[in-house]
This record gives C-alpha cells, sequence and structure tokens, in this order.
C-alpha cells in the first residue's frame, strides 16, 4: 500500500504523476526527451540502459516496465554493440555516485565510439533512474505481477510516448 | 575537468543546462516546482532537504549552491521544527535507496505534522537530488571555491528563480 492517500488506482509512477501534475509534466518531458528525442543512441538502446539502471536499483516496477520497453523497440536477435556495453559500465558507475564515474570509463565508451552527447545522455539517463526509482519505491506504490500489464504500457509508450494524455 | 567538451564556462549544473537546453528546460521546470513552487513547506524548507541530500551524497557545488539558498531564505535564528527534522529523516533514507522508507518514517512525519503531500514532495525533492548530484559529479563538472560564487547564485535564484533565462 502506497505511504500516502493516491486519489487514483494507478500503478508505480503512473500513479503518482496523476497525483502530482504540477511535477508530473516536467517528468514526463524529461523522459520523453531522453529517451525518445533525436539522439545518435536508438531508443530500445535507452530504454535498456533505464531498465539496467532500475534492475540495480532493484525496482521492480521500473525495471519490469522499461525492460518491455526496450524488448518492444530492438530488433529481436538485438546484441548490445561494444558502444552500448561502455555506456552501461558508465550507468552502472552513476548508479553507485556520481564521483565513481571515471576518465577511464569514459575513455573507453568513447574508443568504442561513443560521442560527448551521448556520454552526457547516458549519465543523465542513469542519473534520472536513480530519481525515478527512489520516487516510485520511496512512496512505496504499487506493481503488477502480470508481465501482460507491463506489455500493455510498453504498446502505449511505443505508440504514443511518455506525454500522451493519460 | 569535465569529462566532455562543454561549449561554456559555467560551473555545475548550469554548464550542463545550457550545453543541453533540450533536457535543461524540464530540470528548470522540476527544480521550480519542487523548491520555489506553492507549498506548505517554506522555500527555505525545501532548500534545506536539497542540501541535505547534496551533502550526504558529497556533491560539493549542490550542497555549496543549496545550503547558500536555504540561508538566503531562512530566518537567522532558524531552528528546524519537528516536521521539517521528520522529513529529513525521510530524505536520508530516500538517498540510501527508495525501500529505505519505512512506513515507521512516514508515520514519524505524520505526527510531526506532515501532510501527505509534504511526504510526496520531500521523498520527490530528495529523489530529484539523488539525480541532480549525479549528474553534476558523473560529468565532472567543476566548482566553485569561493563562498561568494555561491551567495552571487543564492541572489539569482531567489529574486529570479530556476527557470530565469541564463
Amino acid at each position: 500500500m502506497p505511504h500516502i492517500e493516491l486519489d487514483n488506482p494507478l500503478p508505480g509512477i503512473s500513479g503518482l504523476l496523476a497525483y502530482r501534475p504540477e511535477t508530473g509534466r516536467p517528468l514526463s518531458e524529461l523522459a520523453e526527451v531522453l529517451l525518445r528525442g533525436p539522439s545518435e543512441l536508438s531508443r530500445g538502446e535507452r530504454e535498456s540502459i533505464a531498465a539496467h539502471v532500475s534492475e540495480l536499483n532493484q525496482c521492480k516496477f521500473c525495471a519490469s516496465s522499461h525492460a518491455a520497453f526496450a524488448a518492444a523497440q530492438l530488433p529481436e536477435d538485438h546484441e548490445h554493440s561494444p558502444k552500448l556495453l561502455a555506456l552501461l559500465d558508465i550507468a552502472t558507475a552513476v548508479t553507485d555516485s556520481g564521483r565513481a564515474v571515471t576518465s577511464e570509463l569514459v575513455a573507453a565508451a568513447k574508443a568504442a565510439g561513443a560521442s560527448d552527447v551521448e556520454v552526457h545522455d547516458t549519465v543523465l539517463i542513469a542519473a534520472a533512474f536513480c530519481m525515478f526509482n527512489r520516487y516510485v519505491d520511496g512512496l512505496a506504490t504499487w506493481a503488477p505481477d502480470d508481465p501482460a500489464a507491463y506489455a500493455a504500457m510498453a504498446d502505449r509508450i511505443v505508440t504514443q510516448g511518455y506525454i500522451a494524455p493519460r
């Protein structure tokens, strides 16, 4: 049961965005730009970074939903590129602490072909999910058990994005 | 030296917001709503939560700037109320992990007079600074040593807010 009385029955962050639209709007806009805006990283790759951080933070709702969003947007036989693997190493460090991102990790990502903007966006995606995960679990929101619920969310995100009216 | 080549000499998050305005805008809007928007918590109290989390995360730029913003907006003889102290305990837990926020911590804050919205905003402010701190340090931005630099930033934030054109 959530720590506060929400005015809706929606799971995870959906219930929080609806409860407090003043903060919900910039949060949704941030997710839209980072995960779906113009980028050299594909939408599926960016969702993989979000799912990875959420898994490390043991946030069931975020890990399940962003894994579904990644799967829905990556080719079936997808294997992570060396560049994405190096960016995931940076995301792992960010999950621990900003100060854990070393020059060596950044140099490895650049050697694998990552641009400055890709390094920037990886750090900010990872940092943003350190926020989203804490927001969702810090208020003890509920998470569906049924994978079909996350598949349905993936359909909506892929077709409408994060800012679509709920 | 920052891990990526910024196109400006601004310190801390200022340089990042200017480097990538697409993400800078929703980030600034989030800070404005959380730290300066309508709330039962004063602006100084909310800045105290931001400074507390930034201190725990050892983020020099964020801790120094938000401590200055709190000091500029709290009475000189300010002592934290029992309610704010209980909310700071929640923020400490959020800094560790969303799952560290227990029903007992929330019950203690409510017993001290905190509303559901105040609990919500405290969790989101703390979570947001777990993002901002990682963003600022994960890209190795620079932080001024001179306290006068933070006092100047405080003047600007108090009078213009977080969304003012830079």
